[in-house]
């Protein structure tokens, strides 16, 4: 294997051992994303000379006996609303032109007193605002869309141009595009790891959270951004728990809620069979299956835009008067719209989550976990912009992305996706797990096990398309 | 001693030791009712019967040997907010006619496994939107406000009517009109009392605490009613604390923060003059003086309006619909007013409290505690509303009222309010203690160290103009 294709746990071995040194590695994912990024286009710019410092820097603390850990000398992809000091968050946006981050964020720091080795800035819709990341093409098939809004993070993971990224959630914009790549993705929970220095959509539902190959990685790189910062209002000084899931697959005595209603509602033929295939798995595992009701699903989709919407307005409130030319076409009457909506509307959102959150917490009294669809379709062709279910009803791609994931930004829950295999066309699908607040252990816990024993094991980019002759 | 002009600390001591009989206790408030309700209007409605009975009930219990604590028989008044099984709920509005409350609010059912006795609800400012209580008397001077909202409290604890009460305080309802009444007022940290079944003016800024005649009798009641319930989403599970302060009046240690600006702008000579011997007192108590700025006023008023205002609209929603001619016109043009907030305001008001909050708190690290007076000025007459400051400004006797109690419901930092003397018209002056979250011990203790050897030891409504021949 080259090294840009080992997982973080392997390559940190490797590298921890010396068997394989940081700037080997480095070079490694250098030469992998000057092959396949005309392809992909995840990058808004690669550090290449960021990512050789940092690569010699681990070289010599490493024969001099100072590991830092597992993320030491990995090569890394920040989603480009992700602030490093000297570099521009362009956000993919002309609204950011000549931007220069003065700091670096929160999660950028940790990572790089963990030692990660910064390969690039990656793609998201403009502003995170919406769930296709036009600029970037999907790992596995050219003509089809990376979701979003993290699409180049998780194209980046996906094609081996990084050993790991950051994404941010607030409706699904971790597990969406992670689902749509092969990858893993975990938006943790609300408050765990801090946005200082992460530019907001809404703040009120805003994660930070790792992409990664493996559900190992992801625990890895979740341990480094985990903990409490208080320039993020927030941010929370949650128990610090161990997030690297231990090699045992017994899954006995886990109760795994399967709803019953909403998730399974309009969801492709293929994505059900997948993850029910994959919920089928965690039983023989030893897992107990439970039926659970999803409450007030009525309200989702009003709850989540009413929260959104006027945030992200206020947000952008100066540049939406001042250059309001630069944003896109759709990211601008969203802003627009957002400024319309009254505080009434605004304060129902806000009490109708708190109920939810309420009534969610209930729910998973019965069980520890929640195994469902992360999405309901897999990618679809770029440009396309409704899908028609099987009841005859039509629905824009953009609200079905979001349909599945946004509640767990409601109530704040942790929510891994783990691929469980692949479509007839050969495009991947995703499992969703959730837990209660905090418990990203039993998330990891259960993806890990699934990962190690399930139907799909051996799932790779190496089928994606752009490698094809 | 009549009983009735006993502290609930002393009265306690007395029930306990069988020298007072818990029906001789509760028959003294309940006459008491009888002579002065004449001339207050403090309650919306007398429960004599209720109040017999519970005085039975402990009476029987105590000859037992199980005297529940120093809240056993003790006669209480409720802001008519707060809702007590089987009786209206009127919030002292012309909405509310043939209300009836289902259940107990959790103050009430703390209240009641404590075994206090209650002799009635007490009149608020409509639906506690405005800071007169326009129904209500002041207990020293028949021509000028109760204050409020919580009015009618203040002034039953005030003239005898019950050995404590509990209000509500949203921007100052608790401790304005205890300072006007020459009482303790006592607003807790935004989250320890439990708001659950009491009706909400604004949710994120409302609070519930005790009114009584002395910091101790405040300790007393806290101890009582503090503690998580989740059915108030904002409800905290808080560390147990010890509420009731120690004999000690050493105040050696203890840094008192003094503003240099907003808390002493626009105050009445006599109401600063007196706040500044108050706080000279606690200096001979040994307390180290530090001089404090007030971060971010310029945005309390707004900021505190932005909050209040959609909020009170977003509830009464239905209502204002439905009846809008059975609400008193100023809280009517409130409501209306409300509903035209946009959301963008109000995230901005949201994000400024989120803001100062932190800034507080930083403020607090350098003191314990906080030093200023609770309103700028005494009793005005009823029917006044305006005040001329010396400088020339004019200011609505509302804005006057609320203008520096707002900002502890804004950071919820505990406030506590002491009289520290009469103005030359007679009419008392309350100095207002803060200090950090959930730190109610200070304030407490500070108080308590004050009111045992301040300068306006013995103040007392006997003296109130009702009383005079």
């Amino acid at each position: 294997m080259r090294p840009y294709e080992l997982t973080v746990a392997e390559a940190a071995e490797a590298v921890r051992t010396r068997r394989l040194s940081p700037v080997e590695l480095v070079d490694s994912a250098l030469e992998r994303i000057a092959r396949v990024e005309p392809h992909l286009n995840a990058f808004t710019t690669v550090t290449a000379d960021r990512a050789r410092d940092a690569a010699r820097r681990a070289e010599t603390e490493i024969a001099r006996g100072t590991h830092r850990g597992p993320l030491h000398a990995m090569p890394v992809g920040l989603k480009d609303l992700i602030d490093v000091a000297g570099l521009a968050t362009t956000a993919s946006s002309r609204v950011r032109a000549g931007h220069r981050a003065q700091s670096d964020s929160t999660v950028t720091a940790r990572l790089a007193s963990a030692g990660a080795a910064l390969v690039g800035k990656t793609h998201t819709h403009e502003f995170a605002y919406g769930l296709t990341t036009p600029q970037t093409a999907n790992a596995w098939h050219p003509d089809r869309v990376a979701g979003g809004s993290s699409g180049g993070s998780a194209v980046a993971v996906a094609a081996g141009a990084a050993a790991f990224a950051l994404g941010t959630d607030t409706g699904g914009s971790i597990r969406v595009p992670a689902a749509l790549n092969g990858v893993v993705g975990l938006k943790p929970t609300y408050g765990l790891v801090p946005r200082h220095g992460v530019t907001s959509l809404s703040w009120s539902l805003d994660h930070v959270g790792p992409l990664t190959r493996t559900v190992e990685d992801a625990g890895l790189v979740l341990a480094a951004l985990a903990g409490h910062d208080p320039r993020d209002p927030a941010s929370v000084a949650a128990p610090t728990a161990e997030h690297r899931p231990g090699p045992d697959t017994d899954l006995r005595g886990l109760r795994v809620g399967v709803p019953g209603n909403y998730y399974f509602d309009r969801v492709d033929p293929e994505v059900e069979a997948a993850v029910r295939r994959a919920i089928g798995r965690l039983e023989e595992l030893g897992a107990r299956l439970v039926d659970v009701e999803i409450p007030m699903t009525r309200y989702i989709r009003a709850t989540h835009w009413g929260l959104m919407v006027p945030e992200a307005s206020a947000y952008h409130e100066r540049t939406l008067r001042t250059v309001p030319d630069l944003y896109g076409a759709d990211v601008r009457v969203l802003l627009a719209a957002g400024e319309r909506i009254t505080a009434g509307d605004h304060l129902r959102a806000q009490r109708a989550r708190t109920l939810m959150g309420r009534a969610w917490r209930e729910m998973m009294e019965a069980v520890d976990l929640i195994a469902a669809p992360t999405v309901p379709l897999t990618a679809v062709e770029s440009g396309r912009t409704d899908v028609t279910w099987a009841d005859g009803s039509v629905e824009s791609v953009a609200d079905a992305y979001v349909r599945l994931s946004a509640p767990a930004n409601l109530t704040g829950v942790p929510a891994l996706t783990v691929p469980v295999g692949l479509d007839s066309a050969g495009l991947p699908i995703g499992m969703q797990l959730m837990a209660r607040p905090f418990d990203e252990a039993t998330v990891l816990r259960a993806g890990h096990a699934y990962e190690r024993t399930g139907t799909a094991r051996g799932l790779t980019p190496e089928r994606a398309s752009w490698r094809a002759p």
